[in-house]
Order: structure tokens, then sequence, then C-alpha cells
């Protein structure tokens, strides 16, 4: 048996309120003195938690495997990231708020230059600043394809992200090819369709790129896109399919909303969270009508892909006193991590496993005593994949039957 | 490559004896006094063998789930429990000592309340004694069934098991949906087949229930049959098969000795072991006709049910004073653990991880000094699946060859 089906066969009803706290990228590595960022802070919090918790380190998809925001949060939600994966194109979808539905294909547009000849000189149009790319937006905004309804976003610099949904016409599978040659001094490449279900796409992806380069005729550096990416809605099972929750997301970056809204989250206060501080307030002010809460903290990992030690240091002090704040709302069961590790010296998210705690009132605890990398290492949860998570908090919040007699 | 096919690609003989040893829900919580009933109970001899032991913390199905005593035994022996599934129908025949074989079905029974109408009114009819299902057994056993070998045995208060075998009649198979619709006002359910196979099963026992009624005419409150669970033999590959081992099981309780006769053990002194020093004097006289030996010490599991603390502390330490008995046998290896955790607290199985010993000449000691949750989840066995357990002890045994040039 699949552990999401064995999962959802044991899945039962109860009172009690999950917390799952992610700062991002918490994980690192030692700086000059020795020591790693988590180590390097103050966390009274953290470490307090730690004393009553099973604590340990997780591999968000597997060891040595470094995941992108997408794959290190859909494990922490309990699945296998390597079997479900959310597309590039939805992932950008995602990433800008958008509400894609199920049925639509999202894709990723790079602006790039043409010469008059079509052959691409630029893949990223001279990298044209954000503000360009809202100029260009309206122009893509105004193309028709018949039976399709069209949206166009601004993502950032010379990237934007456009989704198909039928709108009268045959319906759209996602399985296409990039435009985007990774090569200049050659055409654009034509989007081929990579089963039977998606050649109406193909055509429309096409039809959308011919139309495009008309529209942008003139607007050198952006006179032509490349589509990559192309995903239908990720068909993930939901939590509420899964275990019958009642489940809410508070995290003031689009993307995260958007991989949460994948896994059935309803995503809370999308105009009102600007700050991590919105989000505790929107946090206490829906706490009594969910059952689950996934609560974002993004900065730390900001601060380590800058390569700024001591500001990951100051963010991590900060999501310390977040945890105060979620605590005092009394959770039944919060577990604490990062979806992966990201170590100011690497600049970048990295593979090293996280540092990972789990509180409840059945948490067999374990003696540690701090919430750093080498103390989980040395914590009763051991070192688990970061799917093997969900279910230890789905039980420990009395959500799971015996398997078996 | 499937892993019991690694493991029987590699098995070799050997002279070694291997001892699994059972401590059935020996892992526990925290009591009153902060310390878990390991912590609490004095473990002379477990904490000597752990000092000389690789120690670490097991998860019997995965992490999170609560094990049944069938899941929980089967990783024990090596098996991935969510792929080898004891049916319900053949627990609980091993359950009451029950020799099923290849080809039978068995099924539970609930005897029931019906009323004129034929619908339910109590699906425990009133909650029959004992004593009370004896005495409606032989009406049941008198029930004949054209090509159908039957046996009926009590198992407990409204309880019982039936087995059909075929006897001149078609094969049988137990792919069957339960005639028990888990309410009441409403007539049983009929039996059906899940698929072609099980048809011939389906008639049959829809037969048997309406026999089952004629039959119980006049026994208010327990006039009716409900029967659930449906499952043929279990078909694991034995040990015999995956090994040449030559393995034995020394158990008082007959499911745990059932469990075990599905992997290929004999089951030994079914009429003479009673208590547990039944159990060391049986492993005693037949210590030289097998190598291995599955010791099952059940009552640490019953205090732990009962939410005893004291109780499940002094059974731990009547088990330690058993361990020292097993060793002056002089296993090759032996390995300590339990199926599963049965916290006090809990009053129940639950899905903490189960703290594990392995001891053997080759054993790689790893610094642990005492036989409890917390001293385990810092040895070097690390935290594992109960599954990786078995082929640990065969190599420690000398029973399994190189992978590979």
């Amino acid at each position: 048996m699949d552990e999401l089906d064995l999962r959802r066969s044991l899945a039962k009803k109860s009172d009690s309120k999950i917390v799952l706290y992610v700062i991002d990228g918490v994980g690192g590595l030692p700086g000059a003195a020795g020591l790693t960022e988590l180590q390097a802070a103050k966390t009274p919090n953290m470490d307090a938690l730690a004393v009553r918790s099973a604590c340990g380190l997780h591999d968000p998809v597997a060891p040595g495997i470094t995941p992108g925001s997408g794959p290190g949060h859909l494990a922490l939600f309990g699945y296998e990231p390597t079997e479900h994966m959310i597309g590039r194109g939805a992932l950008a979808a995602a990433g800008i708020g958008f509400p894609m539905q199920a049925g639509d294909v999202a894709m990723r547009i790079n602006y790039c230059s043409l010469d008059d000849a079509g052959n691409v000189t630029d893949r990223r149009a001279g990298r044209i600043p954000t503000e360009k790319n809202e100029e260009l937006t309206p122009l893509l905004r105004k193309i028709k394809i018949d039976g399709v309804e069209i949206f166009v976003e601004t993502v950032r610099e010379y990237r934007s992200a456009v989704v198909f949904r039928p709108d009268g016409g045959p319906e759209l599978s996602g399985n296409l090819t990039d435009s985007d040659s990774q090569q200049t001094g050659v055409p654009p490449l034509a989007v081929e369709a990579l089963d039977d279900e998606s050649a109406h796409a193909a055509s429309v992806a096409n039809e959308f790129i011919a139309k495009a380069v008309a529209a942008l005729s003139g607007q050198a550096p952006a006179n032509g896109i490349l589509l990559r990416g192309a995903s239908g809605y990720p068909t993930l099972p939901t939590f509420q399919d899964l275990y019958g929750l009642s489940p809410a997301a508070v995290a003031s970056y689009p993307m995260y909303r958007g991989v949460a809204r994948f896994a059935g989250m309803e995503a809370l206060g999308i105009d009102e969270i600007k700050t991590f501080d919105d989000e505790l307030a929107v946090l206490g002010k829906r706490w009594s009508d969910y059952d689950y809460f996934f609560v974002h903290y993004k900065y730390t990992d900001s601060r380590g892909e800058d390569g700024d030690f001591d500001a990951k240091v100051a963010e991590i002090e900060k999501a310390d006193e977040g945890l105060a704040a979620i605590l005092r709302l009394e959770p039944d069961v919060i577990c604490v991590t990062g979806d992966h590790s990201t170590p100011s010296v690497c600049k970048a998210h990295s593979w090293h496993p996280v540092p990972v705690m789990l509180s409840g009132d059945l948490v067999r605890p374990d003696g540690v005593t701090e919430f750093t990398e080498l103390a989980c290492a040395g914590g009763a949860l051991g070192r688990c994949r970061g799917k093997d998570l969900m279910p230890q908090m789905l039980a420990t919040a009395g959500k799971l039957e015996k398997f078996g007699a």
C-alpha cells in the first residue's frame, strides 16, 4: 500500500490543532567564528521548546539533494516530492499569486531579442527592468485566441507568466516542449506536444508566440518571447481528502501560499499580510477556524541567499520571537523546521539536512536542549525524510488510527 | 531488486543461532516521575547487554504509524508490513490457534440481534458472555455446505471465527465484502465478491449466514451473525524459502504463534506453554533443533494497555530476568526489542519508535550503556524501520553473503 493511501485509510478526526512553522532556509554552516547561524543566534524560545520536543534532522527530498522551495514544502506537507511535482509554469503562476484552476496550462515567459531573420540574439532581452516588463504586459494581454482565455502576468525583469484556460474551446493539457532552444543565433523552436492530449495546447502556445512577436514589434530588445516549463494544475491529493483536515496557510510570499493551495490549504489574509507581524495577526484572528496551520517565515532564507551571516542570525532571532507568539495560541502540536538549508557561506539553498523539532503532549522527549544542527543530530527523530514529519504530527495530534489488528 | 529477493539471493548457511526476543509493547512514555517504564525499571541484564550491543530506535511500520500486533511482528520478521498484510479473518484464526491452511478462507463472526423483519437491532448481540458464545458454537458447527468443510471457533463474548476449506468443491478466494453494514435498523448486507475468483466464496458465505440464522432461531439476543474481514491464507515467503533457516516460535499467546507460523516458523510447546517460564523451559529443551528462535514476552503490553505504569515496570523487570535465562543458552546473535510501544499513559499501542539492541560477536558497540528509549536514540542502529533489523541479525550471524563483486 502506498504511504498516502495508508495514511488516508487511518485518518481520524480530533479537536487538536497542528502548526507547521517553516523558518525558510534555517539550516546553515559554520561562519568565521566556527558557529552556524542557529548556534550564533540567541533563541530562548526555540531552545525551551527543544527541551520538550523530539528533535532530528530531515532531508527534504533525499540525502545530498538540494531542494527548491516547491519540493521542500511539498515534503513538509507529507508528499514524496519526486513523485508529486509542481511544474515550473504552475510554480511561476503560484509565485505571483495567480489563482490557477484545474484545466489551466501555465508557462513561463522569457522576453528575448530577435534579429530581422527571427534568430534569438539574447535569451533574456538585455535583462530589461521590471518596469519595462510591466509596460509590455498590456500588449500581450490584448492577444486573442479562439476558445482560450489568456492571462499574462509580470514576474520580474525579463520574466513573465502566461496561463491558458479553456473558454468554449477544447480541453488543454500541459505536456509540452519549450520554445527556448537554450541557444542564440537560431530561431525559437516550435512548441511540441509530448502526448496526444496536449496537441491543442501546443497549437495555442505557438499561436500565442506568433501573435506576441507581432505585438512586440518595435519593442527591441524585448521584441520576442520564449515559452518554457508548461504545466497543468498540480493534481495533489489534498489535506481534506487525505486527512479530513481543515488546513490554512499564513505566508507573506505568494509562492508559498500557492504551493499550500495546491495541497488544499486556504491562503489566509492575502490582502492584509505584508510582514511577518501581519502573519501573526492573521493567525490569531483565524485561530478557531482551522485545525492545521502552515506558518511561513521567509527572511532567514533571503539573508542566507544574500550571504549575510549576521543578518541571517538576526532573522533567526526574530523568528524565535515569532515562535513565542505562536506558542501563546497553545497549539496542541507544533513542528518547527525549514524547507531546506540556506547556509550564508553558500549564498544558496543547500543539501544539508534541516534541524526539526516536534512538540506535543505525547511526544517522547529526547534530552536535546537547544535547537541547532548539532544538537538535533542527536535527537530521537533521527535523520529522516521530510515527508515523514507529517504523519508524526498527525499521530501526535491524535489524528491517525492504528494500522492492522 | 526487491529487498526480500536480495536477501534470498545472498542467504547462506551457518551454525549460528539467532534469538529475536520481543518484549511486547516495551516502549513507553514518561510517567508521573518523568521517567519512562524502561527508565524506571531495574534491568541489569538488558543494560549489560546494551554495553555490548548496537542500539537504536525502530519504526515497526513507518514514522507516525501505530502498528497492530500483526504488522508489528511481520516487520520484526523482516517483511514490509504494508505489502505483506494478514487479513483480519486470518489473524482471528491465528489468535485462537486454528491451524489455517493455504486455500482456506477465514472470516470473523459477530453474533448480532435481528428483529422479526430481519433488521439488525444490536451489532454485538447484547455483548453475550463467552459462555453463551460457547453454547452457540455447536449449533453453527452443524451447518453443511456442499463441497466445503466448515470450522467454527469461539473467540470471546460475541465474537467467533469461521474457516471455509474446499472439500471436493471449487477453490475459494477471500476477496469479499463484509455483511456488517455498521448500522442498525437495516438488514445485514449480502457478502459480495470483489474479484471473479472470490465469487464462489461469496455464495458460500451467504449460504452460511442464511443457515446460521435458521440454526440460531430462538437464541435471541444472538439470533443472527455478521461476517467480516474475509481473508485467505497469507502468502508470505517463508524463512525457509528466503534464508534457509530452521525457525521456531516460543509464545504463550496463540496469535503470535499464528503470525510466526505464517512466516514458516514451527510453533513449539503449544500444549505445554501457559506462562513465560514454560516458554523458557521449551526454549531450553528444543535449543539444539533450530537456528532461529522468536521468543515472545506478552505481559509488558498487557499492563501498558491497562494503563498500569508500575505493573508494566514490574513486567519489564521479569522480562529482564527472562533475558538472563535466554543468554545462558549462549545464542550467537540476539536482538531485543518490541513490536510497538505501549505507553501506560496511552493505555494502547502507540506510534512511538521502539528501542532495540542487537548483540553478537561482530556487532560494533556504540557506547550506549542502558536499554532505554533515550539511550537507544543515540545508538548506532539509528532510527530505522522494523524490517531492517532481520538482515542485520542474519549478517551478524554469518548468514548473508557479499552482494556483488
